[in-house]
């Protein structure tokens, strides 16, 4: 069975190919290439403003910390869950410039048979302390409310989501337009311990976690069944080798958690770098869902190349050998390495490298532009060659 | 077994004790008694102005319209349910005083095997639709866009939700701080067909579903596993009578579209309302989760006192002979009859009743405040006395 068909027979989709069709007609906004939507400032009427409303959530991850918490009772887990919906927007807010506040609005279903007060209170009381650990970093994110559903006919276990918005001076946008020949790639990377982290950071985000879930962990959890979809083969539900709470060798983690581990924002590094080279910033693309390959939705004509990437973190080593995923796959649905990537001019990449290891995030030039008449994507690494 | 233990079993709750009581010490805002929370305009920074930002969705309504697209093939089921996920919100925020620009953002969680690019470039797409519907009735609402994620290991089917935000001078706030002894409760209909509608509503708001699903349709529908949780007691699940496409008698529509009834926007009467009597609305309340009950979130030490209820719609009468639930409890869950209710002085009410009319929405005063020591609700109909 290809990955292709791995993903279709477990509901998900790598590309989202059918949401990509439905919304190819709707207006693209203000800047149509910026990673976020931007609309005018229709609420103050301000034309030298506008607002970015965004939505993400934690996806299936939400899943895997059900798993996790019902096998260890570790109600920690809940806590980074709040923080995937909630990075996952404000790090795509951060590419198209904002690094000023944010209103949050939080959306929980749940199956209250399965997620009872405790988690609840968990999760809701989880977007206030991250309220205030962003406040300590230096970004307001002030949480206007929320709604929580029961929805048990609809929802296995829980299912959480973020909507923020904020407002931005036109002047002060990053679009990806100004990505041209000749700019370099700094990638800042997804893991590690980051001066702002207390633990080591595997790099996961909230993407690709239906398959490193099922493909990581071990069939004694197929009795969860409330915790995967039924309607899937079998034999594709925990397919993996590992137990939760087993150790990771050479990491003073265990597999749950290195999976788990909560989203990484790069909020403190893109906004001292917006705060002295704003102007300079010619794209910045959080790899997300498309992992590597996202930058593709935002470039015309050009010839990405990516020929120096992070060495693969333990996290997606293990995802791939335990998947026999192919490499060429791997980089489309992870990061690999490096979630977020600036596009600028190469004298002021060292700069930007400082910065990010000022926080204690690995960074470097991990590829560069050039002029095609074709759009494509080239990442080299030690695992071999690979074009989109 | 009781209808408690009927919700439980369900998975779902009338009350949801533990949100409240998850969401206590939570900061509420610059007007701790309005309906949806309110808070600075730190988006401009305008002192003048605040900012409403509120999430809410369609709830396992999503469930009942995945049936009956089964069962016929008819896509339009979807578009009410982008309908509900908006209205939803929008009359939430009319309960504050708003009646003007709205920004909508929409996240959809799908099960890519159950949900195919048909349905969901038909949510998408009625997005869009139902913009250009509130632009004609006199309201923005501009789509900043959304997130559509495929989450087949925690949703069944689809779960549609909205979050909208929208600006509004604080002196123009209604809170429900003014409601006070004297006050007189003008009740909007839920039922009927307004002038701004193209088919009979049968009152349905976004609440109350799972149990009106299973206490009315047969237990053939127990086939499509997808639709419900498999967890519950399966005497629970579609334990009525009623067949989806069976005609309901006097009523040009079958039960499954009388249950699927797109909850009604009561916007163009508020506006209107509010145009003329803005500064004599003390207080309105949306009876959307909590039913006729949900006044007692608003108030203290005061009576509510509902005596001249619409005479029960003809859904919610065969909900409560499918179901058997008590007529208290009924309360406690449905609008039964009005979905909208406005605190207001005797000597405005006629007004307000013609403005209705004049869109032919019935009207009239359900009841009236008195002062109390304590806070209670009472309501007398045809069906009894009830106390809250």
């Amino acid at each position: 069975m290809t990955t292709q068909q791995r993903y279709q027979a477990r509901g998900v989709s790598a590309g989202k190919e059918d949401v990509h069709a439905a919304i190819r007609n709707n207006d693209k906004g203000l800047f149509p290439k910026a990673f976020c939507k931007i609309v005018p400032d229709s609420l103050s009427g301000d034309q030298d403003y506008a607002l970015v409303m965004h939505a993400d959530g934690a996806g299936t991850k939400s899943s895997l910390a059900y798993l996790y918490w019902k096998e260890t009772g570790d109600l920690s887990v809940w806590k980074g869950i709040a923080q995937d919906a909630l990075v996952m927007n404000t790090d795509d807010l951060l590419c198209v410039g904002v690094t000023d506040r944010m209103l949050l609005s939080s959306t929980i279903g749940r199956n209250r048979q399965q997620i009872p007060a405790e988690v609840i209170s968990t999760l809701i009381g989880a977007n206030q302390e991250l309220c205030d650990w962003f406040a300590g970093l230096g970004l307001d994110v002030i949480l206007t409310g929320g709604e929580t559903a029961d929805v048990g006919d609809i929802v296995r276990s829980v299912i959480v989501d973020s909507t923020v918005i904020a407002r931005i001076k036109r002047s002060d946008v990053i679009d990806n337009s100004r990505i041209k020949p000749g700019d370099v790639i700094v990638g800042l990377a997804s893991f590690g311990q980051s001066s702002y982290e207390t633990t080591y950071n595997s790099g996961m985000g909230s993407n690709g976690l239906t398959s490193a879930r099922h493909d990581v962990f071990h069939s004694q959890y197929r009795a969860f069944h409330e915790s995967y979809n039924p309607e899937m083969e079998m034999s594709l539900a925990y397919s993996g080798k590992y137990k939760l709470t087993e150790q990771v060798s050479g990491l003073a983690l265990d597999y749950g958690k290195l999976v788990l581990s909560p989203t990484r924002t790069y909020f403190p590094i893109i906004r001292d770098i917006l705060n002295q080279y704003r102007n300079q910033i010619h794209g910045m693309v959080h790899c997300s869902g498309g992992g590597q390959t996202k930058i593709l939705h935002f470039v015309e004509g050009l010839k990405v190349i990516k020929n120096n990437l992070f060495s693969t973190p333990p996290l997606f080593e293990i995802i791939q050998e335990a998947s026999g995923t192919s490499w060429h796959e791997m980089y489309r649905v992870f990061n690999m390495g490096h979630r977020m990537e600036l596009y600028v001019p190469e004298e002021i990449a060292a700069e930007l490298i400082r910065i990010s290891e000022s926080y204690k995030v690995d960074a470097k030039i991990i590829g560069h532009v050039e002029a095609a008449e074709n759009t494509s994507l080239h990442i080299t690494s030690a695992h071999g060659s690979f074009a989109y």
